[in-house]
């Protein structure tokens, strides 16, 4: 009997007629570890957004637009019925296949307050009923799920995180709405305690969840042998539970005013504290906005990563100058620039998996090489790559296009309009005020004004060794959050010709106060050269041009010195006035 | 006895502790006409944006940061404490001047169900009783208050049109939510039934009421003796009541489903529909989408409406250069001015009160001259000229900024800052779900990265013949309704030096169709040169010089066969290639 045979017996004995398998876990993390992707071990997909319903005799599977080709080829079409969210929704598909009084079972751990509001919502129209399950179906059918992995939390020093878990928790408490607050973001007790491990691939945390009182103390959830031991070193009034004590824990909330962020919190919380009559506040996570701006320490951190990961960058495109085309592909390049950044102090870990996409594959903005599908580079060309690290003192993420041989007129053009639209973000003053949605058209008004586009945002925020994505501020077409001193985004237009060639310049940028009151600028942090050879200069202005000069003039200040002779004189040249 | 002190003795025999008293009136529209200007009567503000609370021993006056010092003239500082909004919100100082249980009486004839329902939010949370009273008070005691103007309705041809009410009427049917939609916005009306009349000065509307049924027929609420005369012009189902007669018909909709907009909608009409247990649905005015998507015979119109203002524009201009200095002030001028555009075809009224600021008057935002605070025109300087009429076949609204003798290198370089904001506005191609504030930031780019700003919108929708300034859409930081082909909306930076002078460079544009599929652009329909005296000319670049000379070609073009020999001459020098 296949999985979804015995998931469908499942239902049976479940007494529901559809069963909800979605992309998240308890943790809700970008992030999904090995031992929670349940969507993958029942329909196979492997991509990062997905959601499946599987009923007694039907199923459909739900992912965007980047993923409906990839869906096709791994996710079985016998059984499931393949969507683009964007023209149907999963509430859409449960409304026109089931009828007043259905059951539709689901794991409460596995959804927000927010999306089982709103799906519940939308259900309700029909008479459809969400039916909370205890016990996930998926792992009742699941033989050999993977174990978790065993993590190694520590402290952060507080040369790299600036402050201590004591001075924030005092923060926190003071905009605190109620006497208690749930935290269920891993990320953001991370950051509160300044902890860290390694319970995900690419950031560096320890999965658990907080309870926080008015009086600053943190009773914290999770591995409590890795807790137990950092414990004493956290400096904050920190008591140490098991993650399985949470359910229990949450029933002793009765009559006391509980904040927690619908957003990110699992229903199944919710579920347990208005069962035992907690007075729920519904509030936004607000150690998000402590972790978006970044204090002095972790400001000087970011500066001093991002120089050395401008020396791996370098010393990385010296020698894909003369090895390109030496039988590398896309897999090998991406590994070389790895073996570059390890050499680098407070190195730990890459903060994403790379993306080298070398022509078509450049076009395809969530490109991921594999061992089959990889391409190797050559002939002429443009390889795009878009990769990062996590360091103790900072997360970087930089994308450079970099050609290879000869490149045609029509791509010189359409890199300078890149480049174009990511100088004027770079060099723009904004009043306060101001957020992504007001800033993101700077990025794409020259691409615009010839037809052209990108469909990505133009910005996404940074965390501070946590999160290479983290809100709630971005540049893109709606985010309304306005922008703040101490904040870090990306500057990353593009533009991609489908099966031809892909052009992303990406550098994070941080947020500073301007020398005009009541402005801000951008102070570009990434420190690694733009490809000269794709840029058509007649088409920058002088200011355009001026601003070039200077980015490129400050990184050979700050990176030269680290590197070598040969490298060094590379430097030199690609970093020479336009 | 005084106004205040009859209005206190009402408050006892009314049993409330305080009474509320807004700019806003019965009808909602932009202007209020005298005999309505209940705030003006009690206060003496004569502004266009202020409420007051007035109690038994105490008494508060709010504004907006345009009219703070008006207010501060204007308004008794020993009966009222004045506050700017932002500082302090209406509903701030109740909560902290109010006690629990007591009771704020109010008209809900005067406020939207949106306000109402924000303010008894806010005064919840103290326990403050909104109290709806049947009589308005400053009705009860206002002495000689005027009388309405008499109206003249009229069916507007449709050559002007486009559409018949038949037609529009069962475009809206078909979007309806309820069985029946109450429609209090009187410019929806008149725009749905093709109806025009002189009820209120600049907008060019017939002040009413209407229920419209599935079926398309619409019952309107107005002058009787006005609507009678042009019942069978209309070219649909329409029943004449006499305004009076409304809130005893909305007792009649037990049961049925009425749509309305909270944001327009009286509170009064919602009060007496949910007394009488009709099930309301909450939309959006969807008569609004409609006015503000311009058909073909409507922008036909609106072309030919520009040249004719452009025409008037250009001979106001001409006159100018050689009388400025012979003894004109701001109100010579705006006559002068007003003049040239009677003389048009089609000319029905102005579409506001002229603006005409020189030097530092054109630094007040919202500055309209009076006898007594006239400026002369003499010196040098800069005269800031903000004006527009109503035509039979479209509104329009132009700012330009006019040199007068000699001009400092400074205003040269901040007018040049502002024109080229226009300029990146009107040149812009955008993908289609941009909206307004995607674009504002090309408007104040130039100007934020010197550190100057202006503090307004950089443009506003524009009625057809209706009111000058119309949502849904606008250009502004936070208005995030998308732009569609057929949109008119003002694009207008500017750059105000308090105490010396003003610049605003305002034309009205047109959401187009672009040559790519998938994009707009917009057309810039106002026709009037923009003075090339105080353009610094270096800081263009070729793309922008390139917009102006076309642009001022295309003016030639237009204008010059309605001109005579000299005025063409003037404008073949004005229009002249940069």
């Amino acid at each position: 009997m296949n999985e979804i045979s015995k998931l469908r017996t499942l239902l049976q004995k479940n007494a529901v007629d559809a069963y909800l398998v979605p992309m998240r876990d308890e943790w809700g993390c970008e992030y999904v570890p090995a031992q929670n992707r349940r969507l993958e071990y029942i329909t196979g997909f492997t991509g990062s957004s997905g959601f499946a319903v599987i009923a007694k005799d039907k199923a459909a599977f739900f992912t965007d637009g980047r993923y409906t080709l990839q869906a096709a080829m791994e996710v079985d079409e016998g059984e499931f019925e393949i969507f683009d969210q964007s023209e149907k929704t999963d509430g859409e598909w449960l409304q026109e296949n089931f009828k007043k009084n259905s059951k539709i079972g689901y794991d409460a751990k596995l959804f927000s307050v927010l999306r089982i509001k709103n799906l519940k919502e939308c259900l309700d129209e029909k008479g459809i009923k969400l039916v909370e399950l205890e016990k996930n179906l998926i792992d009742e059918i699941w033989d050999k799920r993977p174990a978790p992995v065993e993590t190694k939390a520590f402290v952060l020093d507080k040369k790299f995180s600036g402050t201590t878990a004591g001075e924030k928790i005092k923060q926190i408490t003071a905009k605190m709405k109620g006497d208690y607050m749930l935290i269920t973001s891993a990320e953001s007790i991370c950051w509160l305690l300044n902890i860290r491990a390694n319970d995900l691939d690419h950031t560096p945390v320890l999965l658990c969840y907080a309870i926080l009182n008015k009086k600053g103390e943190v009773y914290i959830y999770g591995n409590s042998k890795a807790l137990q031991k950092i414990e004493d070193k956290i400096k904050a009034d920190v008591f140490t539970r098991d993650v399985k004590e949470i359910s229990t824990d949450l029933k002793l909330y009765k009559d006391k005013k509980i904040e927690l962020d619908p957003a990110i919190t699992p229903m199944r919380f919710k579920n347990i504290l208005e069962k035992h009559q907690a007075e729920i506040i519904e509030t936004h996570d607000i150690c998000l906005e402590g972790r978006s701006i970044k204090n002095e320490a972790e400001i000087e951190g970011l500066r001093a990563a991002h120089i050395r990961d401008g020396v791996a960058m370098v010393k990385f495109l010296f020698w894909l100058e003369s090895n390109a085309r030496k039988g590398q592909d896309e897999i090998s390049v991406a590994n070389r620039l790895e073996e570059f950044r390890r050499e680098n102090d407070n190195y730990f870990s890459l903060s994403f998996d790379t993306i080298a996409g070398w022509n078509a594959n450049g076009a395809i903005v969530h490109y991921r090489a594999s061992e089959e599908s990889k391409a190797a580079i050559k002939g002429d060309g443009i390889l795009l790559l878009d990769s990062g690290a996590q360091y103790f003192d900072g997360t970087t993420d930089i994308t450079r296009t970099i050609a290879v041989g000869k490149v045609s007129a029509e791509q010189k053009k359409n890199f300078t309009l890149v480049l174009k639209g990511h100088i004027a973000i770079a060099r723009q003053k904004f009043l306060k005020g101001a957020s992504g949605c007001n800033l993101d058209v700077l990025a794409r008004q020259f691409l615009w004004n010839e037809g052209l586009d990108f469909k990505h945002g133009t910005g996404h925020g940074v965390g501070y060794f946590l999160n290479v994505h983290e809100g709630p501020h971005g540049i893109t077409r709606i985010n309304n959050v306005p922008l703040k001193a101490g904040m870090v985004i990306s500057n990353e237009p593009g533009y991609y010709k489908q099966g031809e060639y892909g052009i992303r310049i990406e550098s994070l940028v941080l947020v500073n106060e301007a020398e005009v009151n009541g402005f801000y600028e951008f102070e570009t942090l990434t420190k690694a050269p733009i490809d000269r050879t794709l840029i058509d200069k007649k088409m920058l202005d002088k200011q355009e041009t001026d601003w070039l000069d200077n980015y490129h003039e400050d990184i050979y200040k700050c990176v030269a010195p680290l590197l070598n002779k040969e490298e060094k004189e590379w430097l030199k040249k690609a970093t020479e006035k336009l």
